[in-house]
C-alpha cells in the first residue's frame, strides 16, 4: 500500500530529520540543547515548508522573510533547518562538529557565522527584540520603495525564557503599538524552564498578556501539523502582530526526557538518543543518518522561494529605484554627509559656539539627515534632552512609516535590540538616545551590537556629574569605563562641536562597529578654532595644544578638555610648559602606531588625566607616577558647577595635581 | 458659614500644602519635576491619612507600612510628605534648598538622606521591582514571626514611565505569580511622558496587563478623594496584588501646564506658580507657606498610627521571639557562621578538592545557611547551574513563605532589585545568583545596591571562556571589569574552595556594601593547602606562593591562579624565580596600606597579570612595563580547555611573557 501520507504523518517524517540532526549534534559535542529542537522542530518544518517566503541560495534576498530563533540555546534546529534547506556553506561536518572550535556551527547562532543566521541569539529575549526592529525595518523599507519590493514577515520562535525577560515587555509592547502586523511570533509553550515546570516561577496568562498589549493571538497544538498551518495560515492577513502559542513537549520523541527540564540544557545520553530515534520510527540508528528522499524533499523545500524571488527580481530590475535600493542596502556614508559635516566643523572653528555636546550632536545630526535618508533616528521618551530629533526628520507612526524619528518610549533594552534589528535588516542606519546612565538598561544589546560587528548608532548625553541636581541616581561616573570595557565598541566622548561632528562622521564611516556617543547636558567652549578636514577625533587622540619642552602632558576627554585647557594656562604663569592632548575615543587611539601614541602621550611629560568619571582604565596612560583628577566615588545633587568644584574636578586642582607629580 | 468641609475637599486642601511645598521646591531650585506632586498630591493624602500604617516619629518602626515613590524624579512629593508629617531631620530648609549640595533633599530620593526614604528611585522602574522585594520580606518575616508582629503593607506610586520599562514585566508577573496580596501599587495614570502624549509610543491597556499576571486590578479618579478612598478600602482585602490605576492630570492646578509635557521635568517658572496657588485658592503667594492649622492637621496625620504602634510594642516586649527578631534586623553575621566556614576551610586544606568555585559557593553556602537562618538565596531560573540552593533551603512558594529559596524565574532584573527590597525590607540576608554575563541584565539594580551601601550578595557563575561550548553570547570578557568600575562594589573573584568561604565570611560580614561572587563553571586545584584562621581573601590581594629573589610576579584571579603556578614551575625550571599573587577583590586590596600593598605587588619584579577576560583596570598593577595574559575581545565556542588554549590563557605563555617583561 503505497498511499500518499497525511499531512501530518509527512511534515513528523521531515521533523524528525531535524530532530536525529539536532540530538546527534548535541550528542557529538557532549554539550547543547536538545529540547528546544525536538520540541519544535514540527512547527518549524510546518514554517518552512509552508509558509516562509525564502531561497536557500540566496540567503542575502533582501525581500525574504526573516527567521529569528529567539532561544538561541535550540541553535542545532537552526543549523539542521540550514543544512536540510541547502544554504550555502553549512555541510554536514559543521553539525558533526556542533561547539567545536573548527565548526560553523557555534553553541548559539552568531550573525556572520553562516549564511541564514539573521542575527546572533542565545542571551534571552534579544531575539524577539531584535525581530521587532527588523518588522519595523521591512516597514520602513516598504513605505519607501513599495510593497512590491518590500513585503516580507517575521518569524520569530521564542520560548518562557524569552517571555519571562523584561525586554520582552518593551518589544511587545512596541510591536502593539505599532501595529507590526507582519511581526508573527510562535511561543514554544513547553511548560518547562530550568529550573523545572514554568509554573515554579510563573503564573502569567500568555495570551491575555499579548491581548493587552494589541496583539492578535491563538493557541496551536505544536505537534499537529494541521493546527500550527491553520493558524499560520490564520496569521498571514493579520492587522496586528501576531502571538500563536504552539503548545509543545520539550524533548519531544524522547521517552525518558519528553515533557521534563532534564531534556532542556544537556545531551540526551546515547541510550537515550538511540530509544529516541526508535521511539520516532526513524530508519536507521546511525548518527546524523537522513534517509535520501527526505533530504531531498528538505532540499526541494529550500527552492520553494525560486519562482517568487525570480518574479521579486524581475521587479526590482525594472524598478526606477534600483540603483537608491542598492544604495541602501550597502550603505555607504556619501561624501554629502562627509561635506555637510566638514561644513559643521568649519562654521564651529570660525563662530566658536559655547554649547553642550548633545547640542553640537544635534547641529550634526542636522548636516547628517539632511545629507543622508539612511538615517532613522528617535529616543527612549527623552527626545527634548537627548537632542536626537532634527527638523526634517518626522514621526513613525503606526499608520504611517515614511518618517524617519521613533518614539521608542521608555523602552531603552527594546529600543538597543530594535537598532541592532534594524541595522541587520538593511537600508537603515539607525541611531537612537538615552541618557547615559541608563546605558545600563541596555547594556546587553549594545553588547550584542559589539559582538555582531554591526553599525549602531548609540547617543548616550547627560554624561557626568554634569548633570547637576538630578542626583548620583543619573549622574554616571562608571559607565564610560564600563562602555570603554566592551571590545569592539567605539566609546566617543568628543570635547566640542568639532569632535562632535567628527565623532559623528568617524562613526558613520565604520561599518563594522557600533559606536557611542558620549555627551554632556552643560555646555562647553570650542577649542578647535583652527579648520581642518583632517579627522583628529578617528585617531582617537591628539595632542589639542603643543608646547615647547612642555613637562606635563594634561590628557582629557569631552567637557574636561576646557578644565585641562585652563590649568594648562594656570601652570604655564607659574613657568611650567604643559601639552593638552584630547583622547575622544580610546579604542581608534589603540589602532594607531606606537610611534603616534607615544607622540601623542608625550615622552619624558609626567601625565594628568581629567575626566569626569572614575579613574579606571586611565592607568593605561597615566602609568603608576601619573594623576588623574575625577571621581573616585558616586556623585551628589546640587548645581553642575557646585558639584565639579565639591569633587575638585577644576583646572586648579588639575594644576596641583601636576605640581605634585613633578615634584615625585 | 463654619459647614464641615467634605472629605473631597478637605483632602484637596491638604494636598494642597504638598503641591505648594513641591512647586516651591522645585522653583527655589530652578530644577526638578513639579508635574508629578502636583498630579498625585491628592492620592497622596487620601492614602497617608487613612490608610498607610506609619508613625512619623518613628520612621524604623519594623511594622511600618512601606511607601514607596517608584517615580523618584517627583521627589517633592515625598520630601514634602516627610515634612508635612513631622518625620526626624527634615526641615523647612531642606525643602526650600532642594537639589543643593547643602539639603537633605537630593534630586531623587536616595536611602540614608533621610528617615522615610525606604529606597533609592529614580531610574524607571526599580522602586516598583523594589517593592515586589518588600512586599516578599514582609511575608518571609510574617512566617517567621507571625501576623502579630509582622503584618504590613507596600504601597507604591509609579508611573508610566516605571511601567513601560522591562522591569516592570518582571516584577509584574513575579508578585502575581507569589500572590503578593499587601502590594499595592497606585498608578499615575496621567497619560503623559516626556516625549509628549503616551500614545506617541504606548497603546498597552494596563488593566488587562496586570489582570493577565494575576493582579486585581480597579480605576480610580485620582482627584476624587471618595474614589480613591474607596478603591484603598477595597484594596485592604485583596487575595492579589492590587494595581489601583489612578487617572490624574498631571501638574494639576497649574492653569497653563497642567495636562501637558511641559509640566513634567522643569520649574513652573515664578508667574505660574502664583498664578497655581492662586488657581488652587491657597491663602497665601508667599514662597513654602502652609497655614500653621494646616501643617497642625499634617502633624497629627503624622501620628495617625502611635495607637497601632504602641499595641505593636506591647506585642512585641511580651514575645518569646522578641529577641530573635532583634538580632535578625541587626544581622549581625554570627559566630557560628565564621566557625562554619573556618571549617570549610580547614577540610579543604585538607582534602585538596577540584571543583569549581561555583560548587565551592554551594560548599560555602551550606555552612552558612546551616548556621545562619537569615539568609534567603534564589537565582533566575539557573539553580543547578549556580549552585545557590542548599539542603535544607525549602522553596518559597505562593502559599508558604516559610521557605528560604526563590525561584525567580527569568527575571534578572527584578530579582537583583528584588533582592535590593528584600535587604532594605530587614531581617534578610538575600542572596541569588545567574550566569556572570547576565550581569549585564540587573547591572542597573547592581549599581543601586552600591549607591545605597546594603548588604546583597549576587552569585555570578559561568565567569569566563571557561564556559566553553556556549560561546561569546554566554562567555563574559569584559563583565568583571565593568563590575569593577561600580563604586562601592566588592567584586570576589575566588581561586580555590579555601578563597571562597573567605570571600563569602569577608562579605557576610560587610553591612555596607553589595558584594559580587565571580565562580568558575570548570574545576580548579586547592592551591591553600595551609590552614589559617586569618582571612586572606579578605586582604583583597596577598602572596599566595613566595619565592626567594624573585625577577617575577605572577598575578592571578580566580581559575588562573591554577595557572600563575604552573607558570611559576615552568620559569623555575628555567632558574627564574617568581612569585604568585592571588588577587580575589581589588576593592579591599585598594583600602589596605600602601606598604602592604606595595609588598605583595613585589618591588623590582617584573609583573605578570593573569586573568581569563580583559586586560581593563588591570594596568593600575602590572603598571606599562608589565604583561597581561588574557582576552583582547570576544570568545568562542569550544570545550574550555581548548578555547582556553586558542586565546593561549595557558602557562607556558605566561611564562613567555614573564621572559619577554624581563628582557625589555
Amino acid at each position: 500500500m503505497s498511499s500518499t501520507p497525511s499531512f501530518q504523518d509527512h511534515t513528523r517524517l521531515l521533523a524528525n530529520a531535524i530532530r536525529v540532526l539536532a540530538m546527534d549534534g548535541v550528542q557529538a559535542a557532549n554539550s547543547g540543547h536538545p529540547g528546544l529542537p525536538l520540541g519544535m522542530a514540527d512547527v518549524a518544518t510546518v514554517l518552512f515548508s509552508k509558509f516562509l517566503k525564502f531561497d536557500a541560495a540566496d540567503p542575502q534576498w533582501p525581500d525574504r522573510d526573516r527567521f529569528i530563533l529567539s532561544g538561541g540555546h535550540g541553535s542545532m534546529l537552526l543549523y539542521s533547518l540550514l543544512y536540510l534547506n541547502g544554504y550555502p556553506k553549512i555541510v554536514l561536518d559543521d553539525l558533526k562538529g556542533f561547539r567545536k572550535l573548527t565548526s560553523h556551527c557555534a553553541g548559539h547562532p552568531e550573525y556572520g557565522m553562516l549564511p541564514g543566521i539573521e542575527t546572533t541569539t542565545g542571551p534571552l529575549g534579544q531575539g524577539l527584540a531584535n525581530a521587532v526592529g527588523f518588522a519595523m525595518g521591512e516597514r520602513i523599507m516598504a513605505a519607501r520603495y513599495g510593497d512590491e519590493l518590500v513585503n516580507h514577515k517575521t518569524y520569530v520562535f521564542c520560548g518562557d525564557g524569552d517571555l519571562m525577560e523584561g525586554i520582552s515587555h518593551e518589544a511587545i509592547t512596541l510591536a502593539g503599538h505599532l501595529k507590526l502586523n507582519k511581526l508573527i511570533v510562535l511561543y514554544d509553550d513547553n511548560h518547562i524552564t530550568i529550573d523545572g515546570a514554568t509554573s515554579l516561577s510563573d503564573s502569567t496568562d500568555p495570551i491575555a498578556r499579548f491581548e493587552a498589549a494589541g496583539w492578535a493571538t491563538r493557541r496551536a497544538d505544536g505537534h499537529n501539523a494541521d493546527d500550527v498551518a491553520a493558524a499560520l495560515e490564520w496569521a498571514q492577513n493579520s492587522d496586528k502582530p501576531v502571538m500563536i502559542a504552539c503548545r509543545t513537549k520539550i524533548g519531544f520523541g524522547s521517552p525518558k526526557k519528553e515533557g521534563t527540564s532534564k531534556a532542556h540544557g544537556e545531551p540526551l545520553g546515547p541510550d537515550e538518543v538511540l530509544a529516541t530515534k526508535k521511539n520516532l520510527g526513524w530508519p536507521s540508528l546511525e548518527p546524523f543518518f537522513v534517509p535520501d528522499e527526505i533530504l531531498k524533499e528538505w532540499r526541494s523545500i529550500g527552492t520553494r522561494g525560486k519562482d517568487a524571488h525570480k518574479e521579486w527580481a524581475t521587479r526590482f530590475n525594472a524598478s526606477a529605484k534600483k540603483a537608491e535600493f542598492e544604495a541602501a542596502l550597502k550603505a555607504d556614508l556619501p561624501q554629502a554627509t562627509i561635506d555637510a559635516l566638514n561644513a559643521v566643523k568649519k562654521k564651529a572653528s570660525e563662530e566658536k559656539p559655547a554649547v553642550a555636546t548633545r547640542k553640537a550632536s544635534e547641529m550634526a545630526l542636522e548636516a547628517i539627515n539632511g545629507s543622508w535618508n539612511l538615517t532613522i533616528g528617535g529616543s527612549a521618551d527623552l527626545t527634548p534632552s537627548n537632542n536626537t530629533k532634527t527638523k526634517d526628520l518626522k514621526d513613525i507612526t503606526p499608520d504611517d512609516f515614511s518618517g524617519r524619528y521613533i518614539h521608542w518610549g521608555i523602552r531603552e533594552h527594546a529600543m538597543a535590540a530594535g537598532l541592532n534589528g534594524l541595522a541587520l535588516h538593511g537600508g537603515i542606519v539607525p541611531y537612537a538616545g538615552t541618557f547615559l546612565v541608563f546605558s545600563d538598561y541596555c547594556r546587553h544589546s549594545v553588547r550584542l551590537s559589539a559582538l555582531m560587528g554591526i553599525r549602531v548608532l548609540y547617543v548616550f548625553t547627560h554624561d557626568s556629574i554634569g548633570v547637576g541636581e538630578d542626583g548620583p541616581t543619573h549622574q554616571p561616573v562608571e559607565h564610560v569605563a564600563s562602555l570603554r570595557a566592551i571590545p569592539g565598541l567605539r566609546v566617543y566622548r568628543p570635547a566640542d562641536v568639532v569632535e562632535t561632528a567628527e565623532a559623528w562622521a568617524s562613526a558613520l564611516a565604520d561599518k563594522n562597529h557600533p559606536s557611542v556617543f558620549v555627551l554632556s547636558r552643560q555646555n562647553m567652549a570650542t577649542f578647535r578654532t583652527e579648520h581642518t578636514e583632517e579627522n583628529l577625533t578617528a585617531k582617537g587622540g591628539y595632542v589639542a595644544a603643543d608646547a615647547p619642552n612642555a613637562k606635563v602632558t594634561l590628557m582629557a576627554t569631552g567637557s574636561e578638555v576646557e578644565v585641562a585647557f585652563k590649568a594648562r594656562d594656570l601652570l604655564a604663569a607659574e613657568g611650567i610648559a604643559a601639552r593638552v592632548v584630547s583622547m575622544p575615543c580610546w579604542e581608534l587611539f589603540e589602532q594607531q602606531s606606537a610611534t603616534y601614541r607615544e607622540s601623542v602621550l608625550g615622552p619624558g611629560t609626567v601625565k594628568v588625566a581629567i575626566e569626569a568619571g572614575l579613574r579606571f582604565g586611565w592607568d593605561r596612560y597615566i602609568g603608576r607616577d601619573g594623576e588623574f583628577v575625577g571621581m573616585s566615588g558616586f556623585g551628589a545633587s546640587g548645581p553642575a558647577k557646585e558639584v565639579y568644584k565639591h569633587f575638585a574636578i577644576t583646572a586648579e586642582h588639575a594644576a596641583e595635581a601636576a605640581k605634585s607629580a613633578l615634584k615625585q
